[in-house]
């Protein structure tokens, strides 16, 4: 006798007829007495389980509900109903864990609509419901997807480190990590708190990228990338921003920034189109999802494309490449800045692009995903290659519709006395960032990479609006339950 | 023309004979201004590049030096000399970074050999060795090939939480989160910290393991892995012990100790499997490296097997699956402890199992990998499967030559009343695990999983002895450099 996994069954479908079979699930629900909806996490899809209630005991019966968990030996056959091909019909039942119905309507389980701030507060439970379910499965394989995709093309995964002593690169708000007992830590003669007495021997913080760590990898090993967990200590509560997340940092030795772009086209392309070839179950479900939350929104602010368009909306265009030059013209003349539209109107060169811009070059202008490259060297990080005209520096973003910046990178700045006038200028340490300069010491070489955030990803891909429903447990300020 | 990484190139050998080609990388070393060998951390092979100096620059070819970077175009020709079997007659040679030869020398740069101790204090350079690039590509290996296995078996990958509000399970002493300023902790009016005021609202830590959550997700998704960093406040300055570490946990709903025994065995066969078939020069090499270091040591402390012959041991031998008690009456019985050469002699059940006791089983006894079962109940966690002797739990450790455990884990709890009949024992909150528990009351079943730190395994499969060579930037008490 086999042991199915329900995704598999159902694969197997008909030709799994008359077979024996044991699967195990939770029941998600139970109809006359009759007809389980069985599921085990491995689709979406449940296999139902027909039981002659004639010959089971009443006294099992009564312990099957909906969230309880069962073991089910029977027969496939082909199913009567519709909906489903096939059926399993129920020999023998055995009930792993029963369910206090009173308790159960407390939680997410309890079968009806939810919404999705509850589901959150009950993170612990939501694995078990659809929506998120197949947020979940579809996460998974994105994250596969990039591993896959980075280790195909000759790239090395490394794990830079998420303490650290340096806090110099300045993308954000850094958490602080102790081991001091906080409220009683040790001074030094001078009556400040003494570092050397914590851990590290320093003030040590949660990483906010691993790009400096990453490049120096690079500068070694070629072809390089991270993915791992980063940190914002922001207290930023909107559906955009999370404490902690997951972010990809691939870095290569001997990129320019063309190759930069290309690279960063032909992964989203790879990632997003695995997602599509190995999750159509669960993309169509958040699709029908997608389509019923725009049909409640007003009609000025529905997405013209539905999910699933919107992934090979991205599949199938070459991504526009324009540098931030000309973007601020189309910008400058564009109808919603003209018609004073925008939130942040664009009068100058320089201005630094909000959301509502990027949408528009993409979502309007183009009709396009668009890479934005040559920004203003002041509004972007130090490390960045500085251009000829002193103005601009090789940054580039990646813009998708409906969010925005899904990508941020860069050529390096390669050249140590460029480097180091870059940072006086920008007040970064030079005694802090020693190793880093090493790099441009010893073979410098030009160099570009870029940060993909996980969850922006996810986002795009699931169509969920508030990034809390993409990460199992989100950190956000006031919160780190579980 | 076609640029080719290096080990595109080895691998095409005389395939790409009168080829025109660009390479580009770092000097190893330039001999008799002429011989060129160029590295670009694909591989560990180099490329060697035969520079007619009669047609160069003189200035250029000042230039050229150990560690400086270059990028060359030239003809690919048979090599006339020994060591390989093709090389680049240099064309034309572009200097991208040049190296001041005394600065290099306070390098580990600099061609000579230089300890495992001097390349840690400058992590940043030496991914650019022969023995530190052979592990990085070996680490992405075992990496990758984790991944590919939970995928291909239809695990779902989680990222539990790193910053976690709970500190319930004991594994060990936790580092704080904080956003505070150290030393300047707002105060309540016990004249207490008020954590009330912190980011998250309350007391938070790094996590030490994403086991509890991991369960909370296997729950609804059936299989999931974590695969992520995982932290020690351990003042543990040892060559076995990081503060900050990358930790491997699946959870399997559905699975009793026996499963998740197969699983173990099959998982580590695979990933050491997929070491062996896609890493076979960098583990040459490190084999090669590693009877050296044993030649070093007095022979009685030497190991019986080379590298590769101790993974391809793993693979060849099933692993014996021994109960702790059975395990007990043979150490008591055996030569080591009659002799008392052992330096914890086991006089009784219920003693902890100490790296001697599990190498002598391995090694010794069995000449075989190990998995113990069935520990006694007071020396493991709170969440373990009690048998009905109510003495044992459903624990298990594998054991591995030269290291002892390599993984551990366990059936888990699923009955409610007993693991809350466990915890009130063993003093783990009930209010703080109320999500924990939930699980046991929503359709509770039988599950198990396990934990591997990856660092202890790259130990394994290369063959190194201080787990500070096999992660790029290790934390241990006072260092947090980089």
């Amino acid at each position: 006798m086999t042991r199915y996994y329900i995704n598999d069954l159902l694969k197997k479908g008909k030709d799994a007829n008359h077979e024996e079979v044991i699967v195990k699930g939770w029941v998600r629900s139970f109809r006359s007495n009759r007809f389980i909806s069985l599921n085990d996490g491995t689709s979406l899809g449940n296999i139902q389980v027909v039981v002659d209630f004639e010959n089971f005991d009443e006294e099992l019966l009564k312990k099957i509900s909906v969230a309880s968990s069962l073991k089910v030996t029977g027969t496939v056959v082909e199913s009567q109903g519709k909906g489903q091909e096939i059926e399993v019909l129920a020999k023998k039942i055995e009930v792993y864990g029963e369910v206090n119905p009173d308790e159960l309507q407390e939680t997410i389980l309890q079968p009806k609509k939810h919404s999705l701030e509850k589901l959150r507060e009950q993170a612990h439970l939501r694995f078990r419901t659809n929506t998120f379910g197949a947020i979940m499965r579809v996460r998974h394989a994105l994250m596969f997807a990039i591993h896959d995709y980075f280790n195909q093309k000759g790239f090395f995964y490394v794990n830079t480190p998420i303490i650290t002593g340096s806090d110099a690169e300045g993308a954000g708000e850094m958490f602080t990590v102790t081991n001091f007992t906080l409220g009683e830590e040790p001074r030094n003669e001078e009556g400040a708190v003494d570092f050397k007495e914590d851990f590290f021997g320093k003030k040590t913080n949660l990483t906010v990228s691993g790009q400096l760590e990453a490049e120096t990898a690079a500068m070694g090993l070629g072809k390089v990338y991270t993915f791992g967990p980063t940190f914002r200590a922001e207290n930023s509560n909107t559906s955009r921003h999370l404490a902690e997340f997951w972010m990809i940092e691939p870095e290569v030795a001997f990129n320019d920034l063309d190759d930069n772009m290309d690279l960063a086209e032909d992964f989203m392309k790879y990632v997003i189109k695995y997602a599509l070839d190995h999750c159509q179950e669960d993309l169509k479900f958040l699709d029908e999802r997608y389509k019923k939350t725009q049909e409640e929104k007003p009609k000025n602010e529905r997405a013209e494309l539905g999910l699933i368009e919107r992934l090979e909306y991205v599949l199938n265009n070459k991504f526009v490449r324009l540098s931030y030059t000309e973007a601020i013209e189309i910008l400058k003349k564009s109808k919603p800045n003209q018609k004073k539209k925008f939130k942040y109107l664009i009068e100058e060169w320089g201005a630094d692009l909000q959301s509502e811009h990027e949408r528009y070059l993409v979502e309007k202008h183009f009709k396009s995903p668009v890479i934005l490259f040559d920004y203003p060297a002041k509004i972007k990080a130090f490390y960045m290659r500085l251009n000829d005209d002193k103005e601009t520096v090789r940054a580039m973003d990646v813009l998708f519709p409906s969010i925005g910046e899904i990508i941020g990178g860069s050529q390096r700045e390669e050249r140590l006395d460029v480097l180091k006038e870059k940072m006086q200028k920008m007040g970064v340490s030079e005694e802090e960032l020693w190793w880093y300069l090493d790099t441009r010491r010893f073979g410098t070489v030009p160099h570009s990479g870029f940060g993909l955030g996980l969850e922006r990803l996810v986002l795009f891909v699931t169509g969920m609006s508030n990034i809390r429903d993409v990460i199992p447990f989100p950190r956000t300020p006031k919160n780190a339950e579980f």
